[in-house]
């Protein structure tokens, strides 16, 4: 079944606000066979909704609406709703209750404009919101059915979970959409191409192979669509070791994560300790491990020795070093990560220094030169890269190699695979 | 003048990729005084493609496409586009060169599908991309503009910025659109809402204020449109004058930028050196400052300490803390940003310990718990809160509150304003 979505708030329209809802009510409708086929996103005008759910329901029979459910005088999808299906407003007892406690908790006043939260259409059923002020709403007339949710992110995705998914279930009957996604670190997307060129001959109509590169990944998705989940998750299955096998080396995890994350769980799975020495990479490397729930068990701690003098004395790094090959150097990186293994009690130490820019750089040394280490107790070594993009891509492409490091070394020395 | 953006790409649908673009171009245009009205994304489907165009081209007559551009089959945009207008293909000599030059320097060899990345459609103009191997290309017909651009973020960026801009300056005349924004910290929409009531009610009808709720930050943005740039641009900073004073202590930044960012700037600026010891934020907070070009001048370096052994040996937090108190705890924050001040020789240090989940919680300290420990020369000093939300969202939370406290203490003790 085909869905639409539609964001609602001038800030995504004048880019004051990246729209990750989206991304994320796709990846989860996906699992109920759902497809969104468009978003659209629109500002906080009465007109423009009207006319953009119209549209909408000329294409799809389901839209989830987000945004423009504030308390504020610019939020008005509440009002265009009710004169969309043209009914009158009612106060819910239950998101008064919710609403007085919410407060309560706060021991803040609560104004009329907070009490006005209670009201809703008196034809829209109540997706409560424990996470909020503002709750849902489940629209279900001719047919055509109509979610409205608030943009916070945390509060759309409580409601969709606990209020969204189980009427889903409910209420449409569709056939099984599935996608299965290998991720690749350093290999550029045409290269992948031509290796995959005869495996892509192979697939069937109703499957279909997608490139996705951002930074120095490239995300290999194949999808299918068919009303036997059992049988495509067999076939597919087969279709993606296929995959896979082409690419041989390349595919850094069979899964939908980011090389960080992925080598997270492994550690973590394995109790292998880790700790970093970062220098240009500020603290980017050991905060992605850190995101992981769990990593606690095997984090002790890291260091971003920045100048010099930290490196120096927090991870021995001779003076000698800086006036001779300097902190960019192979040998500097190499007394980070050792110091790292021993100075956190780790199993596996990685250190970055570099040039992220847009400063800093020397006719020897390019913004984007960066010199990665990595320590275990069988000794170190240290590997180059020349790196592109801002400072953030820097540390992400950074990120990236690192963890192809990591991946080798799990692999070579604690057989991890 | 009002323009709309349309999104090419499955994986923008089924949630693989975040959109950041739309934000950008939205941002940059507006300073062109032209309005962002609709973005839709679509799939790679020649249908959906041109029905979205066509649509479009009903409501404006300018259209930014990113997307389907890359060598692989999956990508059709250039190919629907011919079909569109109607006309053929021709190999662009530029282009071609470009090519050559970017395999020459990867030492790569160039296959038939990345040769194919020169051909373009015959009627449009090219717009060269020295940041990748797909053109960007502007349509001019029958009154309406159409760019088609590459999704990948730094190559849209580019072909914006060198290729776009100047030609939007040539083509469109258009009013002018000014946005002013900003960032208050710790102070819910709707207490904001209530202090500003009296001032929306002075608005006149071509300046309209938004409010932007962002975990525990809120953007208060006024924007306004007329014909003069110059009068609107006075005009309304009068307005935003008064609308900080109206909320006072709140307003964190007068510019749309974040509290991090902003303080990385003080400090810079001011040449005041900052140093870390995160625990249960893992980094974030340094990594965040490290983001800002020039940091390097202020910041020595940081350490994360997550485990204990790590808080005792090497920010000498006494063993018997862990055993009475506990970790997360006002006494161990003391202490761990006292000796990140002295062992990174820092003006100011932040320390942050706390119980960030989902594991790690007690009866007595809850998930979302964290002591924020601030030091300078003249002493340090303690802030617990209940933050919460997901890891990510709980580190985002306390680097806004850990700025507020630092904040404070440039006013307080360095006089920075």
């Amino acid at each position: 079944m085909n869905a639409e979505i539609l964001t609602i708030g001038d800030e995504l329209l004048i880019g004051q606000t990246v729209d990750t809802n989206s991304a994320w009510i796709g990846k989860n409708l996906a699992s109920f066979g759902i497809q969104i086929t468009r978003k659209t996103a629109i500002s906080d005008s009465e007109n423009e909704i009207i006319s953009a759910i119209n549209e909408a329901f000329e294409r799809v029979d389901f839209l989830l609406i987000t945004g423009g459910l504030g308390p504020t005088k610019d939020d008005i999808t509440k009002k265009t709703l009710a004169k969309l299906y043209d009914c009158g407003f009612r106060r819910d007892k239950g998101i008064t209750v919710h609403l007085e406690a919410i407060f309560a908790r706060r021991g803040r006043q609560m104004l009329e404009i907070n009490k006005q939260q209670a009201d809703v259409p008196e034809i829209c059923e109540v997706l409560a919101n424990e996470e909020g002020t503002a709750p849902g709403m489940w629209f279900d007339q001719n047919g055509k059915v109509l979610v409205s949710m608030p943009g916070v992110p945390n509060e759309m995705m409580h409601i969709m979970e606990n209020r969204v998914f189980p009427r889903i279930k409910n209420r449409f009957k569709t056939p099984e959409i599935l996608h299965y996604t290998a991720v690749t670190v350093g290999v550029p997307e045409s290269l992948l191409s031509k290796q995959l060129e005869d495996f892509e001959k192979t697939l069937p109509p109703h499957l279909n192979l997608a490139y996705l590169p951002a930074l120095n990944t490239v995300k290999l998705r194949l999808s299918g669509r068919s009303d036997d989940a059992a049988l495509l998750k067999a076939e597919m299955a087969g279709y993606f070791d296929n995959m896979c096998e082409v690419c041989g080396d390349a595919i850094f995890v069979r899964e939908d994560i980011s090389p960080v994350k992925h080598i997270a769980r492994q550690l973590i799975q394995s109790n292998i300790k880790i700790s970093l020495a970062e220098s240009c990479t500020g603290g980017f490397i050991a905060n992605q491990l850190v995101i992981e729930p769990g990593i606690s068990k095997v984090f002790n701690g890291s260091i971003i020795s920045y100048a010099n003098e930290i490196k120096q004395h927090e991870l021995g790094v001779p003076a000698e070093i800086f006036s001779t090959v300097g902190a960019v150097s192979k040998e500097c990186a190499q007394y980070m990560c050792e110091s790292a293994l021993k100075k956190f009690n780790a199993d596996i130490a990685v250190s970055t220094t570099g040039i992220s820019g847009p400063g800093g750089a020397t006719d020897e040394k390019p913004v984007g030169l960066i010199y990665i280490g990595i320590a275990t107790a069988r000794g170190s070594r240290v590997k180059k890269y020349h790196l592109f993009g801002t400072r953030e891509q820097f540390m992400h492409r950074a990120a990236n190699y690192a963890m192809m490091l990591v991946k080798d070394a799990l692999l070579q020395e604690f057989d991890v695979h």
